[in-house]
Formats: structure tokens, sequence, C-alpha cells
């Protein structure tokens, strides 16, 4: 047994063959940034085991490019703040008096996913409260993949959003997509939504890292979890905890849904994060006879919530009609919603940081 | 408007600047083949409609390396027996008196990845009765990546679960890999499964459709909706009309997740096709913390059913231990998947063949 | 046959037992939207083509969600600036004296990831002005996926590349990563690089395309070329004409490479587009010893240049060592891609607009 | 430093706060297996490393499966035989005087997708072998996703191709689908294709393993490197050592290309292992236009050789129509193959076990 002053963070496995030069220049490499290497050498092969603190990625890829090297295996995380190893309770974000995460009862966000007008969007605001959301969701900056699509009416939406909000009393959740915006949307936002194709816009991330308004952060369409607790990292670094993840679809061979709604996402960040994470089975499946099932889907496996476009007439919306559903489906998803949280599923199946029975 | 004697199935989409000649060669190829093509000549650019039946993706192929063709359209699905089409109500496939599919309760099969000992899965037999599995699953021909894993003790595997089977009464469902085995192993199932790696091995497809049994045919890993229901229409195509589908992962670059379990593929399969599909969370996650969540996940989505891998000591199994559950965790498995059937949310949120309600 | 007075965009197959009222709502919406709906009924399935201008994706998106609809084909491209459609010559970039596209001699941007030191780019810009790059490259503002990780020298390393510049008279491209540091970064740059989780970053794309610098697009990670060419769309319509496109690997489910290069980009690039594509074999594999064979890869199926990282020493690198290569392999690089140009190869093979021979 | 008798292959990393116990069981586990736990105890996290012969993935996966074990990382490959560690120089198949790998000329084998009649391929055969091919391909059992479509006509078809072969001395190449037809193939053909839907058929692998006939493994389509060795590994494991690997574009979110061509694979596959490895553009790419450019591509990657589709006239074609390349087209090709061959591209830029210039 070999007794250690730190931990080892990374393995160094040299090629078959390297030279003890090759490995005497590895060691000093690590030495020079203050890490300690730890060597047991093979009959065929030496590994090296590389202790210290603060080891980035950057000397990781260092190491790798040195000569000798076969590979460099990560034993530890590269995030820390974003990890249930480093918070073990559940994050809680509050938001004008409503708690999403540690096992509050979900929380549904909905609305339009475009705000057309002041009709539509406080119609929109009263049915879906009175269905049992809890917040607002509604787009006035959009994101297009072209430039001839409709792109939001800016501030002229946030203001017909806030007037609904005011009429029923429901938190905004809206999304901004430029750090020129951020100051602009945080006057009229209660939650500050980071989209898909923004998920590593590093610039955006560092910006609503400051404010202490809590930040939905999607997951970005083709995000590994860890790339996905790296960009909610970039936030918690900035000094802002109010991170609520969001899980949207992944971007797969599959052509029929318009992503594939990774629902395994929600055991998943529980088990790794101490962030709430919720679904948005609208784009992660792009079609409203989706949502339903999707949606109660993603409760019964642990989901904090959900993010779910509501329109009055999805045929004349203004964007992402095909997948946004109407007030009754949306009653029908919110019967759906309760009837898993009422039966006491999330206690009886506990889905949490202990997941199910210890020991295997 | 235009009535036509026939239906479109494809759209042929000419390039800008196609010549007259260009579209009389395919007019006349299409003639050849019995159809009839449907001129539109716009201002730039000609569409040709395809009518007549039998219409090949051999046909669509060459129709599309014609000269002068942009691209080619399929307007009808290339699977017929499959579809929900061609069969509006739900087929049930019966197996000793066990129902799956039709909006039947859902039906869990459960056991060990390998059967390793008469001791090992006549214990996991009775106990997964006890929680109420409907049927018993164990592999005695193992489909292994690599060819120094264990691959199953063959024959001597099935009298093993055959003997389960007896003391219990539960039906086997286990994989045959080969058309070399199908007369062996159907000997023993009451199932035969066709694995994921065989989903495309059309002649094991050719050969299990000529008999009656129950067939259980996973998605190929990097199969699309319509590949899989292609691979179904093989085994229907020749007269065996009892086949129970089975999402268990895809192949994604997210590799925390053995495969990324598509629970959308519930539903989606209940609107194109009649036939039953089941969830296997244990191949679908990879890891034993997922398979509770993601099979109560599965039903909330409306699975017919789950494959779940159990057994007495995940630790020593011989194969596949980190996603086996233990007979604790697989008891509360079947609590959760009982608290959805109970509450009813299966008749409160439809999701069968007209999911929702119509009219969006 | 049927004349068309303009061109059908749309085909919209209903589902089969579709109503004549859901037929009718569905030309109505069209006329409201000022198109023609041409309606074709067969014996168990209408299909109505769509005649018209600016038909945007919303209005797209918009019918798919009418009830009776089955689905939304498209007839012709969403993107029209980009498209060889629109312009049927190779547009050239001109950047101080480099011809880019065309089938100019392809041009090779060459330099560190990071801008560490001036001795670093200075000695750099020497070495691989000698080995015959043409332009520049190197980093100031880093996307780092770790908020750990180095994020570059901003505007003090683009003081130093300029003195690189200088001194050798290459002209330099830099990424830009936000709107606020457009101005800045283009003081410094003659190509500003858009990185490739920028691609979306419709705002930054809407800045740089008011200017008219020359624009290097790098494709997403997940984007399909008609994604790409999308976001090429925003800059050609902001009125920026100079753009080249980069292809730099997508994401697959292989880890043994970062990214995989699709080399079949170049000639499907030149077969959509007008514009010029280079290729970045450094982040499309991710191993040094993977760019020079990827280089001439992509040189002989027809790339107008390359973007590769060269570092003096890689291993001690602040930023992408191990796909950096040294100076010397930089030389055989350069020597494999001479030996493709001369040999006429891209002169024997034809490989731009009317790729091969005519007439399949 | 830590002298070991033996080779650490697996990293077991323990979740923090992990129990002496936990530690003891594993360690005891390990010993029960023959194997050696070496234990490093850091301040937060234990890591053992294990030593030993013959650790199957079987034994891995046990080991993850027990309580307190965070991550198990592989050290060493889990394939041989295939590996270039295993054996040093490159293999080289032998076909009738055809030499394949070993920095051989490339090796060009081309033929019909299907075999259609006498004059089709004898025909095409003297054409290709007056272009430069050295081998003939054809397929008489073709796996198709529909069976509806065309699936050869079997004994009939190699029949047809063996009298094209005879009459011109091509060596023939044509695939096997199933265990059944083995023996049948191997009367006539000369390298037995595997293709990439039987890639994972591993009762298939091991009974060509037991031939001493050449094999060409096809890459499954969502294959990794590592899935891809493993399978021949189950080959070379049966005792026959004439493998050749053949690259056929791996599934991805693109669909506009019918694959991804990963031409990456010839280096990578030429530094994993000895094994020969060739390109397959056709089915790489899916159109004829991209054919040749990718071709010449793989070739400057430093493949082995290249598989191509040629048909008469590609428009009649019962199978592959739009990615089969016309005689004048196959001329092109090869036009471009011999000038990379010619100009000493292969020698000028290595590409083999040690690419590029050591010490990076």
């Amino acid at each position: 047994m070999n007794e250690i002053a730190g931990d080892i963070h990374l393995i160094v496995v040299m090629e078959k063959g390297s030279t003890e030069a090759q490995i005497a220049a590895i060691i000093e490499q690590l030495e020079k940034n203050n890490l300690k290497g730890e060597l047991s050498r093979g009959v065929e092969r030496a590994v090296i085991g590389v202790i210290g603190e603060n080891i980035t990625d950057d000397l990781r890829a260092g190491v790798a490019a040195m000569s000798g090297v076969g590979d460099v295996l990560r034993v530890s995380k590269p995030y820390k703040r974003a990890s249930r190893e480093f918070k073990a309770e559940d994050t809680v974000v509050h938001v004008k008096g409503v708690k999403i995460g540690g096992g509050a009862d979900p929380v549904v966000m909905a609305g339009p996913c475009t705000i057309e007008s002041e009709e539509q969007v406080v119609e929109t605001a009263h049915r879906v409260k009175a269905a049992g959301a809890k917040i607002l969701r509604g787009g006035a900056f959009k994101p297009r993949t072209s430039p001839y699509s409709f792109r939001g009416f800016e501030e002229e939406g946030l203001k017909l959003i806030k007037t609904a909000s005011q009429e029923t009393g429901l938190p905004i959740v809206t999304e901004v997509m430029s750090v020129r915006d951020v100051e602009l949307v945080s006057r009229y936002a209660d939650i500050l939504q980071i989209g898909t194709r923004s998920a590593q816009n590093f610039m955006l991330l560092d910006e609503v890292g400051m404010l202490d308004k809590p930040v939905l952060l999607k997951r970005g369409y083709a995000a590994t979890y860890e790339d996905w607790l790296l960009s909610a990292e970039y936030i918690l670094a900035g000094g802002n905890t109010n991170v609520i993840l969001c899980e949207r679809g992944v971007r797969t061979f599959e052509t029929y849904t318009r992503n594939t709604l990774d629902v395994a996402a929600m055991p998943v960040i529980h088990r790794l994060s101490h962030l709430p994470v919720i679904a948005d089975p609208s784009h992660g499946t792009g079609h409203w006879h989706l949502v339903v099932p999707l949606s109660v889907a993603s409760i019964a496996a642990g989901a904090d919530g959900l993010l779910v476009e509501v329109h009055p007439n999805p045929d004349q919306a203004l964007c992402d009609g095909p997948q946004s559903v109407t007030f009754e489906n949306f009653e029908l998803l919110m019967d759906g919603v309760n009837a898993v949280t009422e039966v006491g599923l999330r206690n009886r199946v506990p889905m949490r940081a202990q997941p199910v029975l210890a020991g295997v």
C-alpha cells in the first residue's frame, strides 16, 4: 500500500518502450508546475500518477503532447462547484416564492415560444396559470437557424410579457442571446434563459455569472454532461449560484424527432451535481403529440420541473407551431404531472443523490 | 385541383435548368416500370409526382441517379405491414396467457444477463416473480464485443432457464444469434430475442419470420425508427405477426451512459405502428442506479413493458454487472411501475394511436 | 402536364383520411399568406404543392402544425445567397494579395493555437512563412470548455500577433467571440474567425455581416451543411460577401479523435455553394500525428486551404498541445500539400461546381 | 518509484468517502481472480492499480459494479492480436499475386454493387481492369434495409462473377451474410466480405476466422475503432490472419451524405494496428459525384486500397445507382489515385506506424 500526501488527479500511461529520458522529462515538467509524479514501473509499461492542486486541462494537454506518452486518463472531474462532491445537499433556486429543486413539487414553466401580442401572451398566461403552471415563459429575442425567420419583438416583447406577468403574478423566464442585452433583459426577467446555441457562449456565461438573478442553462445540443456542467461552472465561478439546468434534447442520427430527449439526464445530473434539472419536451421532441408523454416521463425520472411551449392556436404561431400544445392538451399534461406527483412516486422511488438502495 | 387515379408515392425534384430530354427520360423510365409521372413544370424547376404500386427503394435510387435529378422525396413510408395505416388497431402478443400491448398492464421481463448456474437462475426467477415480473429473461448465447468475454453456456444454459421456468411458471425470453441456432433456441424459448447487433441480420429475420413464435426485436443501436420498422417488416412479411419492439438505447456522443435511452420511442412507435413496444433500461443506461428511474419513465411514456437485468450479486455477475439491479432494487422498480399503472396515468393521458386531443 | 405560374417550394402531404375541411383550411391559410396551393387528390391521400415567394420556415412550421397534415417536404433550399444556384461562379476572397477560392492554389493559414509571447509568435510566423504558409493564425480570445483553462491575452495578444504580421508580411486570422469585441479585433485582424461554438451566435453573425472584412466561419460541431450555410447566409444577408467556410470536424460517437473531420465537406460545399471552403485538421483530429495525412487528404478532396496549429514546443503550449505540429512536421505537411498541387490533381480531377463528368 | 512485477491494466477509482471494507472487498475479489491490487490511498480518494494476466471485460465490469467504486479506467487495449504492439510490422495480405498493405501500391477493388447479368459483370470487369483495378467486386447476397428491395441472385450471381473473373484474371471479393453460406461463397470468392451490418455478427466472424481465405471486414456503421478492431480480433483469434479492414463511413446527424466517411481512420488504424485498411467512398458518401474526390483523399491519407462501385448505367442499376460511377468517371478516379501514388506522396509523408517525425 502506498500512502499519498494528496490525491491522484491524472494517470499518465506511457507507451510500451518509452525511455528513461522520456519519463524523467515528464516528472520534471510536473515538478515545474508544482505537481508530484508517482511512478509505477511495470514490466512493459510505466504509469505515472499525478498529484497536486489546480491541475488545469491545459497542463493535462501539455503532458499528453509529450514524447513517449500513450494516454492521459483523468481520475477527478474537471468541474468543481457544480459537482455533488463540492456540495452534497441539493441547491434550491427561489424565484418570487417558487422553489425549484431539492425535492420540491415539480415547477412547470409554460407559455408561447414567441411573444406575439398582448392578447396572446396574456391569455396564455391566464390559461397556463389556471392549469397549474408556476412560471411564464415567452421569447422576445429568438435565435433562429435561418436569418429569414422571425426573430422576436425584442424590448417590445419584454413589455408585453411583463404585462402578462403583472396580471397573473407569474414570474418570467425569457432568453438573453448576447452580452449586449443582459442588462435590458434582466430588467424584465425573473429567470434569464441561456439557449442551447449559447450554451458555450462563454462571455455570456461570464456575464450572467456576475448577476444574482437565477439562470436557466440549456444543454448544448451536442454537449456531454461534462461540457454542460462546465458551462454551469462558468456561472458558479462568477459567484451566481442560482443555476437551473435544462435538458432539451441532443442531436442524433434520428430525424423523425427534432432532437432526442435524454430523459436519463434527470437522474444523472442529480447524481453528478447538486443543481436542479428540468426538461424541455417541446424542443426535445419537436412534435406536440409527444410533449405530453415525455413531460410525464421526465417528471417520473426525477425532473425538478418542465419548460413547455403552449399556444392558443399553434397553426398560427410565428414560431415552433408543430411543437406547441393547445390549452386543452396542456391541461392533460398537468393532469399527468400531478398524478405522478400525488402518487408519491418521487418519494417511493428515491431519485436524488443516493438513488435507490445503497450497496448496488 | 388535380384528380389522380392512384397516389403519389415519390416526388422527383429536377435541378434548375434541367432539359426536356432529361424530363422525358425520367417519364419513360417510370413508364417502363408501370408507373405514371405527373409533371408540374414551374418557372425555374420541374417537379414530377410518381404514381403507381410497388415502388421499391431500388427504383427510387435508380431515378435519383438519373441525369438532371436534384432530389427524390418520399411521400409514403417504405414499410407497410408494420405501419399503423396498414392495421389501425393495436397488435396484442399473447405468451402463455400474458398479454403484451393493446393497453394491457405493462409486462415486466426480468432475470440475469447471463444464465450462470441453476441456483442463480432459479433464485432470480422466484424473486422477480414474487415482485411482479411476468416473463423470465436470461442469456445462453451472448453477443460480446470482445472474443475474450464469456459467451454463454449455450444449450446447457437453455436447460437451466427451462428448469427455472418450470418451477415458477414464467415464460422465457432468450436471445438467438444465428440462423443455425433458431431451431435449438425455439425448443426452449417462449419469445425469441433478436439483439441489437442482429437487428439487421436479415437472414435471421427471415428465419424467425417463418415461425409463429413471438419475437422480441431490439432496435439496432444506430437504427432510425424507419430502419427498425423495416426490420420488423422482414418478420411480418414472412408471416409472423407476433413482433414486440424493444427500445434499448442508441449510440450518441455521450459516454457517461452506455447508450442514450430514447424514451420518445414509446409514443413514436405507437403512432407509426400497431406493434407493442417495450424498453430495456439496463442496456439503455448501463448503470444500475439509472435503471429504476428510466423504467418508471418509460412506462409513464407509454411502454407496454420492460426488459430488466436482475442479479443476486451484480458484482459477481459473469456479464453486465454494472447495469444489473439487485432484488431489493427490482422491488423498488416494480413499486414505481405499479404506482404509475394504478394511478391510471395510461388512461388519463392517452398515449396510443390518437395521442392527446385531436385537432392539435 | 401541369404548367405552373411560379415554382413549388413545399409539398404538404396530408394524412390518409384527412377531410375536405382540413384541406380547405390549409389552402385558405396559404392564400392568407399570398401563396397558392396546388391540390393533387389521390385515391387515399391528398398532396398540396405550395407556390409563391418568400416562404419562411415559420410558415412551413405553421402548416406542419395544422390538423390533418402528415408531413411537409421542402423542395427548395432554405438558404439563398450562399447557394450555387444564386451565384454560379466561385467566390474568391482577397486578403492583402492572397486569393482564397476559385481554384487558386491552396492557402495555408498556420500559427499557434494561443499567442503566448512575442518570441513564440514571431518565431512561429517566420518559420511557417518560410515553409509556405500565406496567413498567420493565433488566438487572443480563446473559447475554453472549462473556466479554469487559459483564455488568452486578449488585446495584449493581438498586439503581439500584429508585430509578427508586420515582421513577416503575413496577414492575420484571429477569433472574435463576442459582439462586444468585434470593433477591437477588427483593428488587428485581416480575417475575423468565428469559432465552432459561435457558429450559431446569430447576433455575432449579424455584426460581422455589417463589415466588409473577410470572415472565416467554422462549422458548428454538430451543424449540418444546411445549418452551416444558413449561418453563412446571416453574414451574406448583412452585405458582407467575403465568407470563407472552414470544416473543423463534427462530433460523433468516436472518442479516439477529438472530432471526426468530414473530408466530404470539401466537394459537398463546392457543389452547394460558391463560397471557398478550407479544412482545420488540428481540431478535426486532435492529434498531431493525424494532422499531416488529413491536411493532404483535404487538399486532395478539393479544399481551398488549411488552418493548422503549429507550435515551437507543443508540450509547453498553453493550449491544444497534443494537436499542434512542430516546425519540422509542418514542413512535411507543406511538402505533401505542394506535391498534390504540383501534380495538377486539382485540374486532373475537377472538384468544383460541375464535378467529374456530366450525365452521371 | 514503485517497481511492479507485471503491468497495470486497470485503474479502479474509488468514490470519495469509500470505506476500508469496500476497498478490502475489491482487493479480495481481485485476488480470487489471481490478480493483484496496488492500493494508493490519497487524502480524499483511494486508487487501485490492477495487475495480472487475462483481465477480461467481464472482470472489469464486475469490479465496476462493486460498492464504493466510482470508475474503472482501462490502461491497456482490449484487443491483442490486432494491435500494433502485438505485431510491429505491417501485415500484407496476398490475393493471387496482388499485395494489399505494407506500403504496396494502393489496390483498387471495383465492380457493380449487384451482379445483374453476365453481360453487365463481364463488361464491367474488362473496363475496370483496363483502368487499373486489381480486384473485381460484385454482390450476390445483398443485405437490404427493406425486405422489398432486390436481394441478389445468390449462387447464380456467384457463377456470373466467376465467369468475369476467369475472363479477366481479376480475383473476386464478394459478401457473405450468414454462417449458412460461408462454404458456398468460399467456393467462388477470393476475398470474403463481411458487411457493415454483419460487423458484429460474432458467429459469422468465428466462422471466417477458421478459414485461411482473406477477409475484408467493413467497419460497423456505428462502430468505434475499438469495436472494429475487436471484431477483427475474433477472426485473428480463430487463426485467420488475412484480414483487410474497410472504412465505409459512419452514421452521423448529417443526412446529405449517406454516411460520413472517416478519412482519419486510415492513419489511425495504421497506428493502432498492423492490418491493412482500405476505403469505400461509394457507401461512405452515397453520391457518385463525391466518390472521385473522396477516393483520392483516402489514398492521400494512406489507404492501402479502395472498394468502389462501378456500373455501366447507374440509372438502370438494381441497387445503389446514385453512388455508382460510370466507366468514364472511374477512369478519372484511377487517374487521381495514380497521380497521388506516382508523386511519391506516400513516401514523402510517411503515414504508417511511426507517422511523421518522432518526438512530436
